[in-house]
């Protein structure tokens, strides 16, 4: 297996001011492609630090990724610290500073002499194009190493990266046997909930790579396996045990599946949310296309609102309380009604971290979804700050309705 | 200036499966109670890499903070490769065991066996309680160095840090003098003319560590400098140059700031919007007591809900398109009437990827602002995928009307 190793450059990582997406970027990109990522480093804008990092990583690693410091301020020192590590000076590569002419042509600008100093590469390199902006890119190969070095702005990196690397590892790097990954999206529990569900028996006496992943309302399972028969029976296996809350074996955004279900019964739905503001709607109509299914969606933040454009008798937002049973169940019917939807959904609670009380606390949120026949009213109590209480109930809600759609019937 | 070094472990940082949030956590928070993160590194699941990334750092680094491996599944290494890196072995701390007996109690479940081995600490060490979650921190301190280790599960690692480590850190380790931060939020530009509007004697002669940093919507400027004075000229020559587009000198969110004006002037305001699909909205409902100046929203996100629910006239809509001056305008003034607020913004536009012309490409965005006397419309070509031109569209909206709120009138 090619060993792989990653080196960011840039004092803003060491600080923290920016969160590294880039290593997290050409670790999964490096994985996928076969090889084993086995070191990553940031490191800071320090031609001393650079030269310690890059020795330790021609040491040990058959790939080596640098992304970062390739533009023209002073800190920028990425490609003269390579340069004098292998011991060479600098060239230009015609191609890429004629490319920045055309751009700033086009823009009626001038090049910058200091704009001139992206387009070097050191003696012992090849170039690597960056048609997404200004810093070229390079790549240095010895007889059992590879250095690729990208500029550190994201969208440059991902596109010079798609563009060119994959080609290039597959042509200069001995690559292992590709391992098959399986994935499994799972809503409407947490990650130990999901853990206790495919219990230790799921793991016992069979090898592969297991990684779960809670993300924003939804947790992720990835696995590397080496046979496909393998594959397959974990796959049965996952089915059986998480049943009513594996809503998808491919890497579908949640909205997107509840979307094709729509689509493909042909219906319609539309959301009233509360506290929620807007989050429900907008995690719905996420999905290209979405216009196919959603109808729309009135947020009403205020009573005042629930009672006039929702319909909700303000008798009984007095009477119950905005965030209740009653109005949840109102919100829904209205929402269906009122969009000519074949579902409503609604969220109403209270989101904190003022308006709570003893009987209704930060966190009460009921959820209701109505069809033409009825409606359900969902009650929950969930724990976090605002934050996490919006998107908690906004989630909640799309696993809800999803499973309602699965079984055409709100009383599952 | 005592350094400080971060080692994240766990094989998921490594081959990108999870987005390593802990690293910059940890080093955001090091460098603001004064320590200079040199170095940073994730690290596998390997008792022998672990070794040696631990050796490095005691070779080197005053402050060494280890995150992850902490658990009890047979992948979870951190604890015992500690011990045997400095040649002792384990005990357990009761404090923690009986906040877990208690916490199973409470869950009517009893402790397994191997939940019990996350109570223990090597014997070197001393406990960093975790009331969050069940492992156990823990720290090991000599005459200069000293090792804190935290579990990797982030909700319990910020909380553990929030409440011991700050205290630990100023009791144990000699700290540099603190340099003064300078914050600065900038909305409705990009970072390249955030740069060039403070252009180069911004920069010149004098000394102080800058980042711009470009964030969903808005670009944040952070800056250390070493003197008040300095502080103070620098926060004048931002004002001067960036004006319109410099919303706060605080950490402030843009909603939240655009809030308090509106509670100021005893103002509210009402949204109706398309292809951003409810994404104004939630924006607009992030701060708590968005209820004081929020009154709702219509996503009309559907012909026949504009004409219906928005009243805006159907022969508009089909003479002009969804996408259009006069539906923009139309929605501005509805939701303003219609919600019973001083301001309505509305937001329609081809956010993509299917639903473009010629005429009217994907991207093609209008922004209306309404006021009791008067409205305006705002057309907008952005750049970008589908998810890019909502989360645009929905930030230059809240541009907009923060240039409103400034100027008391639709037109500026």
């Amino acid at each position: 297996m090619a060993s792989c190793e990653i080196i960011t450059i840039g004092s803003e990582l060491l600080d923290g001011r920016v969160l590294n997406t880039n290593a997290r970027y050409l670790a999964r990109e490096a994985s996928r492609i076969g090889l084993t990522v086995t070191h990553q480093s940031a490191c800071r804008d320090d031609e001393q630090a650079m030269m310690a990092a890059l020795r330790e990583a021609m040491n040990r690693s058959r790939v080596i990724f640098v992304t970062g410091g390739l533009g023209s301020t002073p800190d920028d020192l990425t490609r003269s610290v390579i340069a004098r590590f292998f011991g060479c000076g600098l060239k230009q590569d015609k191609r890429q500073y004629q490319h920045i002419v055309r751009y700033f042509k086009a823009l009626k600008r001038r090049v910058l002499p200091m704009t001139r100093e992206e387009t070097y590469l050191p003696e012992n390199a090849k170039p690597l194009l960056n048609r997404w902006g200004i810093a070229l890119g390079f790549y240095i190969a010895t007889k059992n190493r590879l250095m690729i070095v990208l500029p550190g702005v994201p969208r440059e990196m991902v596109a010079m990266f798609e563009h060119q690397i994959p080609e290039l590892i597959h042509s200069l790097v001995k690559l292992g046997p590709k391992r098959i990954e399986l994935v499994a999206k799972i809503a409407g529990i947490y990650e130990t909930q999901v853990m206790k569900l495919l219990g230790p028996s799921f793991f016992r006496g069979r090898n592969f790579d297991f990684g779960i992943y809670p993300e924003l309302g939804e947790v992720t399972i990835r696995i590397k396996a080496d046979t496909l028969s393998l594959t397959r029976s974990l796959r049965r296996d996952m089915a059986k045990a998480l049943g009513q809350h594996l809503y998808s074996f491919e890497d579908d955004s949640f909205a997107q599946v509840i979307g094709d279900i729509l689509v493909h019964k042909k219906q319609t739905m539309a959301v009233a949310e509360s506290c929620t503001g807007g989050f429900l709607s907008q995690l719905l109509t996420e999905p290209p296309g979405a216009s196919r299914y959603f109808q729309g969606s009135l947020v009403a933040y205020q009573n005042e609102i629930k009672n006039r454009l929702a319909e909700v008798p303000m008798q009984t937002i007095t009477k119950k309380g905005a965030v209740s049973r009653e109005v949840a169940r109102a919100l829904a019917i209205s929402a269906r009604v009122q969009f000519r939807a074949s579902y409503g959904v609604s969220i109403t609670g209270i989101a904190g971290p003022g308006g709570g009380s003893v009987q209704k606390p930060v966190g009460l949120v009921y959820i209701a979804i109505a069809d033409k026949n009825e409606s359900r009213v969902f009650p929950y109590r969930f724990m976090g700050d605002r934050s996490k209480i919006r998107q908690r109930s906004a989630w909640e809600a799309l696993y809800l309705f999803w499973r309602v759609l699965k079984k055409s019937s709100v009383h599952f």
